[in-house]
């Protein structure tokens, strides 16, 4: 099969191996998928990840292991991309996405979906509605690390909160804030992405000095540790810092700091996909605004070029649509 | 003044006395109004009221008593109902909902909006945005009410959440549950009220077979002590039941099944007004479609006579506009 695959360089291959399914998973016939940042920095060497990258899809169904999951066949389907093991304490206890035993698609010793097929459980597919379009249903991973804030926080109507960082992910937290009734300011560098969702309600700022009384939470999302010394400057004592930033190296901080003002520091990773396509389905989201162009799968080469370029938010890739 | 007043019988005054403002209060010009089951349940004898009914109101600030809100005048406003005294230990704890000395425009001991002017502390104001035209301005009121299940409580994307009641109340806290990414069922006896909340993703039926697990949120709205029993059977163990319902006299209710199943009781009443409105700036929440009739306030009489009948959904005052 067609695939895009990093070992070490990126690359395409026509006659890469389809995958096989084991006990409980699915074999899903990619449609159209879309390049995230941590895509990006695999194949800067993050991670040690080589294989055939790629996370975020939508697909279809078409073969399963399983009898009982003869239902799913040719479902147009979503999928949390960790692959868990469903049998040790951590699955048990319902935290599937943090069994130490899973691999990850695209990202840990799991093949991706930047590739004509790709192989998940059963139990991580989520069935995607008529009515949202594959470009949007793509979105259903990103979408859902957004959601898994609202999962993880009481964020109250009556709250202000800060976002800081305009990339991908920012611009999809602010929309999901946005939800919640609460203020919500983007502090970000382009004022060409800010204006993308000042029009939904948000609030831009290119810097905000701080003040009196300070944001009630705080969300980080720059990419960098540059991001904590800001958000620690203007979050309220007692406040909540939401970390979404993962990035390589260490990073130094005035740790003492958060203990005087006793902040909250919640780290937040992958989230539930159910809610995540009840919010596209509801057209509570728009993430047609953040698709900035699309390419074949056998240009892949050149749309990670794109999606490297600063002028792109969403880069997509069409496979078998 | 014009005023619509209820002393025993419902009528509209041609020359009912205009409000004078205290210390801290403003003068506002009435634009518009929206009739509440509260009024309806005054006029049936409920808390005893007598006096210019009305508490969803859009007007614009007239007169200020103190030269430091000046600033206020001429602005299109709408106001929490509960003026309270702003000096016990209530309201110094930031709950003046609760103040023990407050009264509450045109429910208790405080002439109402059904009328050319009404009087509120200037702290209880807030200003609507150009965005927001007078008929949905007037909503303020009880989506703050819907809103404030949110400030109250964490309800996470994950949750299955259920709506007992499809009256008012019932369709707009359904709007505000949807915002949170959860699932949304609506129990109600009127398909074509269900009709209007299901095209925005909300699942409407008639009966709901009590099933293992149940709803991890249930939301009593119906206005009577029936729809607790529904809720009891419905919710999950240690799921959270949010009482919206006032009625007149007692309930008798099996208060030890709660015990056992670790039901947590939440009342709630009034809501947080700015994130009430943030949401119909950003358009989240679509009131329009409930409103089904206007009236002059010269009319207010068969304005309450609509009310009262079963077609309707929300009546609306013009007053001064």
């Amino acid at each position: 099969m067609r695939a895009l695959v990093f070992d070490g360089a990126l690359k395409v291959e026509e006659q890469h191996k389809e995958p096989q399914i084991g006990p409980g998973e699915a074999l899903i016939e990619v449609r159209r998928a879309g390049i995230c940042n941590t895509d990006l920095e695999i194949t800067r060497g993050y991670l040690n990840f080589h294989g055939v990258l790629g996370h975020e899809f939508v697909g279809v169904v078409r073969e399963v292991a399983s009898q009982e999951d003869k239902t799913w066949l040719n479902k147009r389907v979503v999928g949390e991309i960790n692959a868990a093991c469903g049998r040790c304490a951590t699955c048990r206890a319902n935290r599937p996405t943090h069994c130490p035993n899973r691999t990850t698609i695209g990202i840990d010793r799991h093949d991706g979906a930047f590739a004509e097929f790709v192989r998940l459980p059963v139990v991580n597919l989520v069935e995607v509605p008529a009515s949202i379009p594959d470009e949007r249903a793509v979105f259903a991973e990103p979408l859902a690390a957004s959601v898994q804030i609202l999962e993880q926080l009481h964020i109250k109507p009556t709250d202000r909160t800060l976002v800081i960082g305009d990339g991908k992910m920012g611009l999809l937290i602010c929309q999901v804030l946005r939800l919640t009734g609460a203020e919500v300011t983007l502090m970000g560098r382009h004022p060409e992405k800010g204006a993308l969702v000042e029009r939904q309600g948000v609030l831009f700022r290119t810097s905000i000095e701080p003040e009196k009384g300070g944001f009630d939470v705080v969300v980080e999302c720059t990419g960098n540790s540059e991001g904590l010394k800001t958000a620690k400057s203007l979050i309220r004592p007692r406040g909540t810092l939401i970390l979404k930033s993962t990035y390589h190296g260490q990073t130094t901080i005035p740790l003492s700091d958060f203990v005087v003002d006793e902040i909250n520091i919640v780290g937040s990773r992958c989230g539930p996909f159910e809610p995540a396509i009840r919010l596209l389905e509801r057209r509570l989201i728009n993430v047609d605004q953040f698709i900035s162009a699309e390419f074949s799968l056998k240009d892949g080469v050149a749309a990670f070029d794109a999606a490297f370029g600063k002028g792109n938010i969403k880069v997509q890739l069409r496979v078998n649509s």
